[in-house]
């Protein structure tokens, strides 16, 4: 009887979703604790018999023996590739260093990369996939909240360049996504914070509900306890839904950047070594939804409700003190403007966004800046 | 009376195709001295007020004023990048290279790259669209024989590493390919024969009627006169046929590669200084014939029909004097190879292929080498 209400919560604990993409369609696995079962969905999902583990040293002492095991197991072959920990590493010289790797290890157009993780490792693993051969199969194993709800997701795949972030990439689908979210355990609690950004992010332009419940348990999640895995299912299904409905990013998938014009500024200003992604999302959230009301386009107490709920996940929500000269200056160099324009994502309520082309000039508008008169 | 004749004969000389691949569908256009047409066609093509044409500096000081100055009419803003001709250019340095170029004109999505020249300068403007922010638009106006008939059709574009030729690459299909013939008239006659290479392999593998009009005409088009429009017509409908229902290189798109086996081989052997890749595959396709005859799939005569033709056009038909294990292991390293097979390509007759899985050892049988056993 133990023994069979064991395995019906186990069950009960595994979640799939599916990227419908036609031909490129292919499945997120949520569970907890299933890393060790990560071989045969991947040798399934990509059809090879030969897989490369790429990882950083931390994440790969912890994580990757288990994975590795699994894939011997279920017949796959197994090598671990390993690059330097930080975004640093996301550039074309380690790319050029991993494609000699590759060839030194006869791979060819079979061989699937797995990529063990935060975002960075999915950037980079994805980007060498998607131009290896003109293309190979690849798996992301997201271990970090934002990776697992937001990077891993939607074939966006990217490094960078001296002149900026992200300037090299492509549109290369995953062949599965397997995010284990016991991997969660060993996150910083600051990352874990961070991405909860993008979790109230995908509440805050396509769900009420899922913002209800944040709002609900909010602090149970920041310690990984209360609704996890429901949350971030749903999270994913949200990505999910607007990859499917449009890959590459030409409407409704803008909608993911809500948040991201004034993040990436706050970024770009603070040279990356300031606020996380997800913290610098959380400002970038906090301006747009203020400057949604007062456009008159959400009901008055919009921003304060995604304010409040940021900050019960620990995060920033007001600009950083820079003059109002230098954000325009980043904003203007967003590289999603077309001429003077950004179609600049707005909230029209809790759970529904749009995007309104503004310039940079009328996106900052409002003084920003930390003080009262940012408020 | 003369003037309406003129224009019926010059819209008659006009020819336009389409690669039909749903969204991603492009036309093809073909003409004689329709260079100084093309600027409102890649306006409409790519929907872009911005044009970088790439190019090498002999092709661009003979055929970029005019593309130029036509694009300029259509309302299209234009700058012009030249990197160094050789295949040797074809490399990630120089790709780098044009990013920073791209950065500094302040390129954005919106920018479209027009490739104006040989495959080289389509490969690697390809490569660069491809992957600069995650994928630009681009044009291929290809002014040699080869890059008309086969590489400027089908969105393989590739770059080279120091361990061997297009390892690094993606499918990225032009918006518009443009072919002017006229621009031949200044291609050295090696290259066009070599050119001519291609053209024989599309009506070896998939048109009987096409191969018996090279046959009726060799020598003239050799001199591009005779039906040389129609011919390049056949061509690259031919290609854009295979591409459209095989993309990806699944299936049937692996008939294009007749010939290309013991080409890429012979290339590799001779460290692509000997042959021209259309005369290593010429080789290539001789000996595939005659391998076809050998495993009784093709009737006898086909080779000999195969090899006439090539020799008409100026081109070798035998493969040059490398030991058989030189030859085993250059086609045992090519990257289409899964596991120990290659699927292989052979003719069933003249304008009918398939492909068969052999071993490098299987394919190799015959003796290479010149001399009267390889006859």
């Amino acid at each position: 009887m133990k023994a069979r209400r064991t395995r019906a919560r186990a069950r009960g604990a595994r979640r799939r979703l599916v990227v419908a993409l036609g031909e490129r369609s292919y499945p997120i696995e949520l569970g907890r604790g299933i890393l060790a079962e990560a071989g045969p969905a991947i040798a399934r999902a990509t059809g090879s018999g030969r897989a490369l583990v790429f990882s950083v040293p931390g994440v790969a002492r912890r994580y990757a023996p288990r994975l590795e095991a699994s894939l011997r197991r279920a017949g796959v072959e197994v090598e671990r590739v390993l690059v330097p920990d930080g975004d640093a590493t996301k550039n074309l010289d380690q790319v050029r260093r991993l494609y000699s790797a590759l060839l030194r290890r006869g791979a060819d157009r079979h061989t699937a990369l797995v990529a063990l993780g935060g975002g960075m490792v999915g950037d980079l693993t994805g980007y060498v996939a998607a131009t290896f051969l003109r293309g190979i199969p690849f798996v992301q194993v997201p271990t970090t909240l934002l990776a697992m709800v937001d990077a891993s997701i939607g074939g966006k795949v990217a490094v960078n360049l001296p002149e900026g972030k992200n300037l090299v990439g492509a549109f290369h689908q995953p062949r599965l996504v397997w995010i284990d979210v016991a991997t969660l355990a060993s996150l910083p609690r600051r990352q874990r914070a961070a991405g909860f950004a993008e979790v109230v992010k995908a509440a805050a332009i396509r769900d009420r509900r899922l913002f209800r419940m944040l709002e609900r348990e909010a602090e149970a999640l920041l310690e990984l306890r209360g609704p996890l895995l429901a949350v971030l299912e749903r999270a994913c299904a949200i990505k999910a839904q607007v990859v499917a409905r449009d890959e590459r990013e030409a409407g409704l998938r803008m909608q993911l950047n809500f948040g991201h014009t004034l993040g990436h500024a706050v970024e770009q200003l603070q040279r990356f070594r300031g606020a996380l992604h997800g913290e610098a999302v959380a400002m970038g959230m906090s301006f747009a939804a203020r400057r949604s009301e007062q456009l008159g386009l959400a009901p008055a107490g919009t921003a304060s409700r995604i304010q409040a709920l940021l900050e019960r996940f620990g995060l920033p929500t007001e600009l950083p003190d820079f003059p109002r000269r230098a954000y325009l200056r980043a904003v203007g160099v967003d590289k999603k403007s077309r001429g003077a324009q950004i179609r600049y994502v707005v909230l029209r309520g809790i759970g529904r966004a749009d995007t309104v082309p503004l310039s940079p000039a009328e996106i900052l508008s409002e003084p920003v800046g930390a003080g009262p008169a940012a408020g």
